[in-house]
């Protein structure tokens, strides 16, 4: 009976390593999805500001996937996924678990950067950026990841473990709270507030800020599926109901910021909208394979109703000018997706939320996760904006901030033509 | 010998779960590309119609999604999939087969709701709109669908059983009927007919229609790969073939529309060439299981050709104002890539057309389906329109029309920027 | 025993048809990219050049894809993959070997023509522009593809065989070769020479132009991916490890070329940045299986400042005006990612370049397949271009370029609107 026995073994072999090529497959495809984003946030960001800045926008996100990719790879991955004290990693210089995973974790860290990106838009000098996006990328985003993706990161090991799917925290949080900090040293762009009241700065351009938003939308799905890490049996399933979920969760916040401004404002509001199905997008990042249909509905739509008035309030109570909207879209509704979990999560068949289960041992650990990472990145990234501001210079002068940074940090306009300056302020 | 056998019998359900596993997998990725196609949709529609009116199309693309996807999940798949007397399904509300599945039904939906969105651009009530695209979503399209996609659909139980594929009737002729009807209803732009006379009103940005042409043309490898929902063996090399094929019949359409236009009016037409390719496309989408290489090219060339002479006649025979060619592209090439399978098209190696075998059984099956679904779809978006026209009005009013809805149902425009509405009227 | 050997073989058979299916999933997903390239070369060509040529492109990059897609079905294929002497194949018209790699392989012979596009936009005429890209997808590619992807070509039987993973040579060079004679023979647009002094021609939409670079980037992911033409246990990894070194070398491309320019003209320049990411694709493009990380980080590197360098000495020096920097991106570059293989290329874990191994084989190699391609795209290239300005004539009339080339030659303009024509030149 042997050959047979060995035959058996072979086959579950097999078997094994037919699931890890089709979870290497699936990993690669959505890191393809995920590296997209990068073009939806150019996308976002200039046609949300003034086409006056549009080259330096472009700019800072081809800057922040170079400089991320390398820098990720030379010592990011190491500080995340290397062996682990629980609050940092190290396995030497350009360590890696495979060139999939590596791909995979390297366009999710240059997410993180672009998101400042976009709510310092238009004041920001470029040559400091490139250092902010470079710590941001080494430093910042990979310590703080590993605290919860790293086996042994204190996060993944409290009593009841912290749950951070696809990186309500990680990324879309660290991200908005390091932009919240970064706008408040960088100051409101020139014209912003006239005594104390905000002025509004259209877009120049909101068609290709919509195609923007459908890219984002899309890439999302390789940002939330991919995270699954495998493929196969229960992990296929898993993996499509993440993505069911995900769309889920956008349509609900598309339609819960559509609807709060038709009622707040009288008419449905295209930017808002966009806003709103992002925020939809991030409340159920964290919790995208512990939702059922129902309870991602609910949280992108109470996240796109919180995105609305989330914006109102840091535009005008807190007066600091976030060009984009990051800080709501990313830093409020990220908190919010990250705690959804404690309030109505499942994880398989069992409810763990405070609703739906009575036990608040789940939505404690989300807060302090949440917490953590809302203290680790406004601290680290005060650190570094504050030394920045004292050393390189944070803000380009008044002049070259009136003529645009396109000008003046590139030496070109975006869409040169005889009247393009009249044409677009 | 037991332990033997008990291998083999695991082995072979090994061997089916990971067909299955890979089957999944092209359905999810197939969704997603099928989901980008929403704003190809937005690109070509706002890209071929006025500046004035950009906002506007771009939330309804939104909606149709974000609506679509909701209503779908609650309700529309239980109608289509759901347990069936041939005519409509039933089992209960948020019924699905699976996640996977789910999804790529429900990114079908928004499509046949986004079709109609572009011929009734420029007038069109918003609010009105939203409730369209829900009976769309909810009832339109998932009660057609059932006819043939359903198992114990009619349409699929006709003794020569109906055959389309990946939906040229089901999905765009549906959609490009109850197009032809709100355009009829809601009546022609203001001042796009003067005595009679059709005028032409030029889109404000070709370049980005051009881009959502080609994020269609990419869409649709997903639209008619993944209706082969499985993956493996004979499915890998089928829905192979039915990408060439799709590919190849793109090609030829936009070939038969470039130089139809050419031989017709001295120049080689973009527009149309796009329109040509969109057609070439929609030709393929009901056969493109069913036809040899060279099958579809003939198909998609003609579907190209009939495209061109199909919205002049539209336009200025019947005097109704498709904005963007909608009932062309889509009901006609439809009906068109609906009956060339009884022409010309094949089962395997067995020859099922009139021309190939000479039998004329799949050719009346064709007919009955595309008949069924001309009427289904007229009937009831005509009732449908007509209710929403005597209650809520179908019409902005003339100053709003003349102002744009972006302006007058949004509140913003497009393009800010000193003169943006002068230059772009 | 015998039923457990048999049900052994049966499980390998099993498990090479899952490997096989995975293989062609990913060859199909790949191509689906790839075919998206095409829309990012529409962008970039139309981006980096003025607003009154942005049709023709769109319609040139159209029938490109159309064309080539019919022609490389009918012929092309045949021509590269049929039995071949070594030099040319064939087995006759609408050969080929499974519709996945038909696929696959079209949407490369696509790309080829698509980059002599670029170089001669702004002056040529259509009507011969097409008869080009049918010569380019019919003959000049598909034979010198063959010469090394045929496994009967002569460059894949050297006694130390060329090395060309995804085609810096053979796609890159060729196009970029092409490109030079047509922009020689087509002659520079009118304005771009006073006095022998080049003057700058500023592209009229950055913004688009960079999504465009984002596009082709994410495409590259499926053109270098895709080449391994297989999936599963080390297939799997290769694909991987390849998309990885193609990621970090446009990274390091950008990088090169943004610094260079910061460093020589005192600001950090766009245009050059996004040349400098695509030419550090080109350059791993031929190296892509064959480089370990640092290996690509330095070849994308050294690519990117180069093509900085190689822009301005043919612009400059050689006074021929290639519109859009094809020639630089793809023909320098591809010679250069085609020559660092014999440098300090790998092969596994085995050195195969000069500088690593000490042996320069390689290197020769790799130097007789630069030449060779780059004589047979030159020559032959001459010779239909010759032929096509001695009797169809290549260039409209100098009123008909003044105008621009979508009114005289296509009856429209890109951008309708009331003064578009004074706003983009």
């Amino acid at each position: 009976m042997y050959p047979t026995i060995f035959s058996s073994l072979l086959i579950n072999q097999d078997i094994l390593a037919t699931k890890g090529d089709m979870g290497m497959l699936w990993i690669l495809i959505s890191g393809i999805l995920v590296f997209f984003m990068q073009s939806g946030f150019t996308l976002v960001e200039s046609g949300m500001t003034r086409s006056k800045n549009v080259v330096n926008i472009a700019m800072k996100n081809i800057l922040d996937i170079a400089v991320g990719s390398l820098v990720y790879w030379l010592i990011g991955y190491s500080l995340m996924y290397g062996s682990s004290n629980g609050w940092i990693g190290w396995d030497g210089f350009m360590f890696n678990q495979g060139p999939a995973d590596l791909f995979f974790q390297t366009v999710f860290c240059a997410t993180a950067a672009t998101i400042v990106s976009g709510a310092i838009a238009g004041r920001t000098k470029y040559s400091t950026y490139i250092v902010f996006s470079l710590v941001m990328t080494a430093l910042i985003y990979p310590i703080a990841g590993g605290w919860q993706w790293n086996s042994n990161g204190w996060l993944a090991n409290l009593d009841t473990p912290f749950i951070d799917f696809a990186g309500s925290s990680i990324v879309h949080s660290v991200g908005g709270w390091a932009a919240l900090v970064g706008a408040c040293i960088v100051g409101p762009r020139m014209g912003k507030y006239i005594n104390g009241k905000p002025v509004i700065i259209p877009g120049h351009n909101k068609l290709l800020a919509t195609l923007g938003v459908f890219i984002l939308w899309l890439g999302w799905f390789g940002f939330n599926g991919g995270s699954q890490l495998a493929w196969g049996g229960n992990d296929a399933v898993s993996a499509s109901m993440v993505i069911l979920v995900t769309n889920l969760s956008a349509s609900a916040g598309a339609l819960g910021a559509l609807f709060t401004t038709w009622l707040k404002d009288g008419k449905p509001n295209l930017d808002m909208t966009l806003n709103g199905a992002l925020a939809g997008l991030v409340s159920i990042t964290a919790g995208c394979g512990n939702m059922t249909e129902g309870g991602a509905v609910l949280a992108g739509l109470i996240g796109g109703i919180l995105v609305v008035f989330s914006m109102e309030f840091i535009e005008s109570k807190l007066k600091i000018d976030d060009a984009v909207g990051a800080v709501s879209v990313h830093g409020v509704a990220g908190a919010w997706g990250t705690l959804v979990i404690g309030l109505w999560g499942v994880d398989g068949d069992k409810a763990i939320g405070l609703f739906n289960s009575g036990s608040i041992a789940q939505l404690s650990s989300q807060a302090i996760g949440v917490l953590s990472y809302a203290l680790w990145a406004s601290i680290i990234a005060f650190i570094f904006f504050y030394i920045l501001k004292k050393t390189m210079g944070l803000r380009v002068s008044k002049e070259e901030e009136i003529q645009g940074l396109d000008l003046s940090e590139h030496g070109t306009i975006a869409y040169p033509g005889k009247r393009q300056r009249e044409i677009h302020d």
